[in-house]
């Protein structure tokens, strides 16, 4: 448990930002329960900073680690205030998922809350499938990370060229639009993809020219729109509780 | 269409802090879109603060209007950037909502994006009975507001004892829980309340104690929990497609 070089510091800081850890490869992982899951998976954990009662916690792990302040970790990470550590783990590609039960498509998601969102939801309903168009939110983001409460560790996305992805799909294409079959009344065989779009745009042009089947969540009152994550977990619990 | 004078500029910034909210009794609702469902409300309006060519767009309403550049903008409210205005307008009470259909009834909800995205939810499904614990995140908190979507004009919050308001309640009371009655198999006969905790802290211990019905979304993977705002959807989404 050494003190923490200013060196370190400087690094765990940059990886706020998507150019560091792109170009370092590594990405943060924040709080005693993310990193604890984080233990728990197959991530390749570089150290971990944090404060000495939280460091002895994990000290039989054969990992290093660096003790801090809790000023000190909340001027390194993303959460305002951090009374535990800060890991530092090894970022890597996502293959892409088998063609097996419900695959959601994101298309454009650039919330990281509404990603991590999803994430955590399709953990819930044991769905492992996600991929997503290159332009959507980066899955190592530290607010992605943090939004899945864990689940980053079990539940992971496959960036891809969606259009390439969905030509080559064998099973059923649905997209969630604002009009379109009935979520309660869509037989959703698998395998199936289910698109969904981007907050502000919906759903790409050239994808939408892909045959696919529109389906829809019925509106009761006046709202424009659902948000992102409200509508991908009303779809997965459809898929679980179809008869 | 007068230039921003210093002190509605200075009383507009202060807004985005709850102290200044309650003693001004004003809110802040920013962006074309937040501002369009506002005219279209009943909340009193005091004035806008937009670029001239927002300003003209909302010239005939009788409203006071006070021209300001977007970078004005960015430093008087919560968004990043804005490109059209923030408007100011009286915050009110809203009554208990009527015994009827579905209540959500949010003890000690205290992220702001959670319960905007209930409210916008709650609009998409023709809810408009929410009630919560006078420690739930206020209604008129900037990021609610912009989370709704606009939802914020249709879709109120009677913030109140949730323990008397529960003990009086004539109908089915219900609380989400991590156990319980699987969510597609309760009947929820309306009136009936179903009870949302904090998403740190669960339902109170106070609120527990008074005859309720616990009520779960059935686990499929190992998330430990859902977010509240997805929890309060699956709830909704259920009561409308009941049979």
């Amino acid at each position: 448990m050494e003190p923490l070089p200013k060196s370190i510091a400087k690094f765990v800081k940059s990886l706020q930002l998507k150019k560091y850890r792109v170009q370092e490869q590594s990405f943060l992982v924040e709080g005693a329960k993310n990193i604890s899951e984080l233990l728990n998976s197959d991530f390749e954990v570089n150290f971990i900073v944090g404060v000495p009662g939280f460091l002895e916690s994990i000290e039989d792990k054969g990992i290093e680690l660096y003790r801090s302040t809790e000023k000190e970790l909340s001027g390194l990470g993303t959460f305002k205030t951090n009374n535990s550590g800060i890991a530092v783990a090894k970022t890597r590609d996502f293959p892409a998922p088998g063609e097996r039960g419900l695959i959601l498509a994101l298309d454009r998601v650039s919330d990281p809350g509404n990603l991590g969102t999803i994430i955590r939801t399709a953990d819930w309903f044991g769905i492992s499938q996600i991929v997503a168009s290159e332009n959507t939110v980066e899955f190592f983001n530290p607010k992605v990370i943090n939004a899945t409460m864990g689940s980053f560790s079990r539940v992971f996305v496959h960036y891809c060229d969606l259009e390439l992805y969905l030509k080559n799909f064998k099973g059923e294409i649905w997209a969630a639009d604002l009009s379109g079959e009935s979520l309660e009344d869509a037989e959703l065989i698998e395998p199936c993809v289910v698109i969904m779009g981007s907050e502000s745009h919906g759903i790409s042009e050239a994808l939408l020219k892909i045959k696919h089947k529109p389906l829809t969540v019925p509106a009761y009152g006046k709202a424009e729109s659902l948000n992102v994550s409200i509508a991908a977990a009303l779809v997965m619990n459809r898929f679980r509780t179809r008869k």
